[in-house]
């Protein structure tokens, strides 16, 4: 058959994805009643803020009245996404509250890097060195690369596997000159280019070059495919995934307004329930959240199953010859 | 690898699932306006109008004059729905315009069959057999057999590949009877319970016990799991499927208004041509033709791809080692 995981960890980034992007502006009060509400669905990692710059990116000016905020569950680990050492000061200020991972993220397409970060290939290599170099600093240990436009780019294109593998073995060797061990490998379909076919074929690759670094499927539903590229990462036997309740989040680099960004974490967990794959989540319990944070930023979500809603009668097993 | 097929054929059902379910009321000019721009695209087969009675859909009210009204385009097959004799005899009058086919339609529940024909399953026998009589008077062969809610249904639950199997089984002996030769059968997912695996399962099924009727899959998206269907229909190599663009048509049976009904066409043609499938229609003018349907019924349609929009340089070949 195929190499479906018996579970799969979730990571949920609606809060940090959706409050960056919504034009708000979203009490800090309302950002803790989202995190909290997640926290009780069985989801065990949440993405909570963004300790950006404020000028940049004002609906995570309030990053750490939120991160303060919320009520930690036991058993739930809390993270925050930053972009500099800067950003990074500011996450340390809670390690209480915080699980910090040291990280560093390279754009497979070089248009993309050029247009968002202004760096060209080797102003990226040295931007990432310069990071590796300030994580040690604080003594936090890089263990993690995200791999950016990893399928494609709406600037460059089509983003070739071997130009993937070659970005990533770039930032190995960065990695490796600091002496950094990385466990994780997060592919990210930035702008929604994947298809379930390069999904198997990168995934694929990346293993057969780096058989030990966990892989994370961070996939956008951009272009209506992302719930069939993450059923190909399950029938790859990925067992992470990131994922944002609703489908929080959006894209800015969709043709049109509106179009959804990552994939919705109820339309995930409802995959692999069907397919018998454990997440720990109460689907009825996230969609109740998906709820909220519709009412939270005032329009509708893109997530079909938030509107669709859960099956209303049990499913019998799947198994015993059905 | 897979059974991926060469080239799918795609039944547009816009027009007929959109315009029976919008509140409308939408001019006849405008359903003619989006069924000759449909024709434009390289869609091959339009499901045009529904010939059912006035009082119940009043969005088809002016049927006769929208299937007068259209361009038929040589090459493009327009189709129509009835459901009695009454709404038969309405599309025989445009022999000239439609291709007529004669079709049976069971519910693999009877749960949705009570409730929505208020026929128990002898009941729902006795009126197909009727139905096959009334074809045969007007000299339409019934050659397929269309069955509803094959994977699941709101009202009764799980719908085992079993029972699935059984009401089809039922289908052909009416058909035996009458001397009917069925040369198609439609597995239609009508509230959204199919999940990838079951696809596979029941298309193994069906195939196993009829090899030789072509299967359709007429999916849909209510819980976002649609396009990942119908992935998994590619891969058993199903070659043809039921869409709507834009995903017009909604689901009356969703938890909440607004849910997608029908897969959307754009999406169902990216997915394939991004899988080397051929699927005749040009994904921009589908996209263009998205966005009228949007215009005419005055409301956001479900597709993603709508707002994401194709991409925006042309992939490179997904062969030759990528």
């Amino acid at each position: 058959m195929s190499d479906l995981p018996a579970a799969v960890d979730i990571l949920e980034e609606g809060p940090r994805e959706g409050f960056q992007i919504e034009p708000g502006p979203i009490s800090t009060a309302d950002k803790i009643a989202l995190i909290d509400a997640l926290s009780a669905t069985g989801l065990k990692r949440i993405q909570v803020a963004s300790f950006v710059s404020p000028r940049l990116v004002p609906g995570w000016a309030d990053a750490e009245g939120a991160v303060a905020g919320f009520t930690p569950r036991p058993g739930v680990e809390y993270v925050a996404l930053w972009l500099n050492p800067k950003g990074m000061q500011r996450a340390l200020a809670f390690r209480d509250r915080l699980a910090i991972t040291g990280s560093i993220s390279l754009s497979a397409s070089e248009a993309f890097s050029k247009r968002n970060l202004n760096r060209d290939r080797a102003g990226q290599m040295e931007a990432m060195r310069q990071s590796i170099a300030a994580h040690a600093e604080a003594g936090v240990a890089v263990t993690r690369i995200s791999l950016m436009a990893a399928f494609g780019c709406n600037f460059e294109g089509d983003v070739p596997v071997s130009r993937a593998i070659a970005t990533l073995a770039d930032g190995m060797a960065l990695a490796a000159e600091s002496g950094s061990r990385i466990d994780r490998v997060v592919l990210a379909d930035t702008m929604g280019w994947a298809n379930p076919a390069h999904v198997e074929r990168l995934v694929g690759a990346v293993r057969e070059r780096w058989p030990e670094p966990r892989l994370t499927l961070h996939l956008h539903d951009t272009r209506g495919l992302g719930i069939a590229n993450a059923h190909a990462g399950l029938r790859m036997g990925v067992t992470a995934f990131d994922a944002a309740v609703g489908g929080m989040g959006g894209c800015p680099f969709a043709a049109h307004p509106g179009a959804p960004g990552n994939i919705a974490t109820e339309e995930l967990v409802f995959l692999c329930e069907e397919l018998g794959i454990r997440t720990g989540v109460d689907l009825r319990a996230l969609l109740e959240t998906g709820a909220l944070a519709e009412r939270i930023v005032g329009r509708r979500l893109p997530s079909a199953l938030l509107r669709g809603g859960a099956l209303p009668r049990p499913r019998q097993p799947v198994s015993a010859g059905a």
